[in-house]
């Protein structure tokens, strides 16, 4: 509980309403009631504005005259709603221990106000830093370094050497440092190349469910600071994803291809091997990108959906789309001639 | 073991041949020997059908002339094939017991008849119904209820306060509730928007292996009975999935979206986000949706496979798709004003 | 470290240089320094050769001139670099011993060169074979066998009755053995078919992290020796993946398909159901196989990645092709008549 008035001091907002108004937690427009705040960052919500039922709502300077009720005005709405969210919503921490069914080898060095929850194994000569927390069912290999406050959620597993800053959040199933996929062709076999780099991840980083970044061959994976990745995420090994890009889930980011910083990469991307993506790109969902991108912009590669029997009868003319192309240069000139 | 006349009764429907023929499994027409029961659903198996060595075919009335053994004969072989299987195959049950090694909060309520394997974690305030049986390894956060009969294999992580139904089926490595993919940009860096809602799962709900379904950010994902998921799947945060959808594996929902009820969703689909699908919609595999579908059908998108060389001159002209319709238009005025 | 002489007699390739250097290490030939050693395998790499600070290079006869340092000569230098890497980077392993805090049941039997590590979970009748190695956190079913020197990473959840070959390597997160995805309609619901087979997995596997391979809903899924699978692979029921195939990461197969020996199938390609892919054929990455493929050689399908204005000025024209080869053919016959 807090009063609105606090609210926008710590927000550094503007207050148009009642300071002394208290508000408890955050909510849509559509469901708020009293004590409740809402937002209204993105114009497909502005017809639920009139009718709500919150205390105060979070919003654009343009809006606040159609505002029924008390604002916050702000330039940037969703980022002070997550701002107030935060507030309203302090994280419960575990509490600083070692659960005593946890596992953890004599050399591992944990820090006193870490928390280690219960089955979780430590192997040999890992790092876990200060304030961080550690869920059920998580196994963190030989040499692991977890740098102060980062979060990993239950059955997380960390393979040896990875290296994970400050603040990481890392949700459940996620599997850092696994071995890239490397095997020399033999005769009409595979002979595996040791994969002997690890995975090196910058501060703030959020990792996804059942997300899984491989360990570099010679060399280093690299995530840069503040990366954020979505759920089922795989990055091959020797990628490097540039600060603050974010990726959304089931993209897949083939070996060695270096990604720049602030992208935005769409669901379901594949970004083939060896490629360079400058900074500032940005890239619809289910896109292939099979060549470097050397100039920031929005990219897109796809087919719309279309009914079935129609999608059919086009999808059987892209087979035949270089033979139109060259029977329609025909035609031109067949009439240019004439 | 079981006889044909008591297997037709319980299956209720009708036996052509010998009724104390006495059936103990059930097996292909190719593979099926004495004792075995086999069916025939789909057009792609006829021809084994004269030489099978089953003891018993479930077939359609008007592939009973054709069966040299034993019919039992049903309007929808392949569901009375499935519920015999499930006659002749009853679930092994685990024990009802919390074991040694399992870690279980005080506060967890978990019913008698439950079953808790090796290595789980139950956090406070959990809710564990009759006859649910969790398999080993899985971590169950702080306030989740699971309903009656339901079943988690190995593995599974479910976050704090989410709502399963009963009877539902988790397989290994699924991860249910981890924070929605949700970021206020802030000078080109992100904020955490603190994903507050949870997610509520229906009854007879089945969830594949490596699943992940996100937690609200304000209110539930929902998942509605009777939806069936494959592997691999990702549902962002705020989702609905309608009653009795089934969706292939690792096909992808973007956050809000809603999907209605008895959609069947190919393999590798992706729904982009905000998006209302239609009930009874089908969509073929690896199509990308990018708007609302409002009529029931059966829709596709994608490009046909073909050989590299001939695919890369097409693909080439896909780039030039514009000018050519640009450029056909041309010649047809052209032409015309001849 | 290993004598550069004594090196190329266990590798049995030629040496151009000094027998006695010294060996410690492989590194690429941007980064070795003194007493390492590296390899020229893609021309991509060929600048650096010149400034190599490289110990001694493995290359293929026709660079051995333009080499500056030590030379191993190598008509395949990866895969010699790959053995060399092997040989320099012996793989430690897990002390042979069921760790105190791993559940083993009675009649599971381990031989007593494996090694279990903390927090597993052997259910009963299982058998793991001579020095086996399996990873933190795994559960392992009834009835299930390991082969010798097979190795399982952290957390991998291996189903009841699952055969695993010799020397298999299985990453974190994977799951082998969950029921395939199979249901019978019911009046608009959905029944489920029992999945009653199980997997059959060759020697020499390696598997990916949180890749899912589920059990036969009839007979078995089988992946034959040699097979390569990269992470967050699904492979459906029934599926038949043929000896010494490479798949890359996030690729699906789905149910009853068989795919040949010896293929490269690349990222995030989908395999529908029920086809079956000859020897030796290759697809490119997220490409759609909605057919058998008879003969071996290169596959694509898709379309190219472009900015996002032009692709959709020709995305929209691929829904018109069928009516753009219509009025072309009707020009051509036009201008034929005239």
């Amino acid at each position: 509980m807090i009063s609105l008035g606090e609210l926008a001091g710590q927000l550094g907002v503007e207050l148009v309403g009642d300071a002394s108004c208290n508000i408890a937690a955050v909510a849509t427009l559509q469901t708020a009631g009293p004590g409740q705040i809402s937002f209204l960052a993105n114009s497909r919500y502005r017809r639920y504005l009139a009718s709500t039922q919150a205390s105060a709502v979070i919003l654009r300077p343009e809006d606040s005259d159609a505002c029924p009720v008390n604002a916050l005005v702000s330039s940037n709405p969703y980022l002070t709603y997550a701002r107030a969210a935060t507030l309203l919503n302090p994280q419960v921490r575990q509490t600083a221990a070692i659960h005593l069914s946890a596992v953890v080898e004599p050399s591992a060095e944990i820090d006193p106000t870490a928390a280690i929850a219960a089955n979780c194994y430590i192997a040999a000569d890992a790092c876990i830093g200060p304030g961080v927390q550690i869920g059920p069912g998580c196994a963190i290999g030989q040499g692991v370094s977890i740098g102060a406050d980062s979060r990993l959620a239950a059955n997380v597993s960390i393979a040896d050497d990875v290296q994970i800053g400050q603040r990481a959040l890392i949700h459940s199933g996620a599997v850092i440092g696994s071995d890239g996929f490397g095997f020399a062709p033999d005769q009409g076999e595979w002979f595996k190349v040791p994969q002997l780099g690890s995975v090196i991840i910058g501060d703030d980083v959020e990792i996804g469910a059942n997300t899984t970044i491989d360990r570099g061959a010679l060399g280093n994976t690299v995530i840069e600071e503040g990366v954020k990745l979505d759920n089922q995420i795989q990055v091959a090994h020797n990628v490097r994803i540039g600060a603050h890009t974010a990726i959304a889930g089931a993209t897949g980011i083939a070996g060695s291809t270096s990604i720049g910083k602030r992208c935005q990469i769409g669901g379901a991307v594949v970004v083939v091997g060896h490629l360079t993506i400058a900074d500032d790109v940005h890239i619809t969902a289910m896109s292939l990108v099979t060549g470097s991108i050397k100039v920031s912009g929005l990219y897109s590669s796809g087919t719309p959906l279309a009914g079935n029997k129609q999608w059919r009868k086009n999808a059987v003319r892209f087979g035949q789309l270089d033979d139109m192309a060259r029977r329609l240069r025909a035609l031109e000139k067949q009439l240019k001639e004439k």
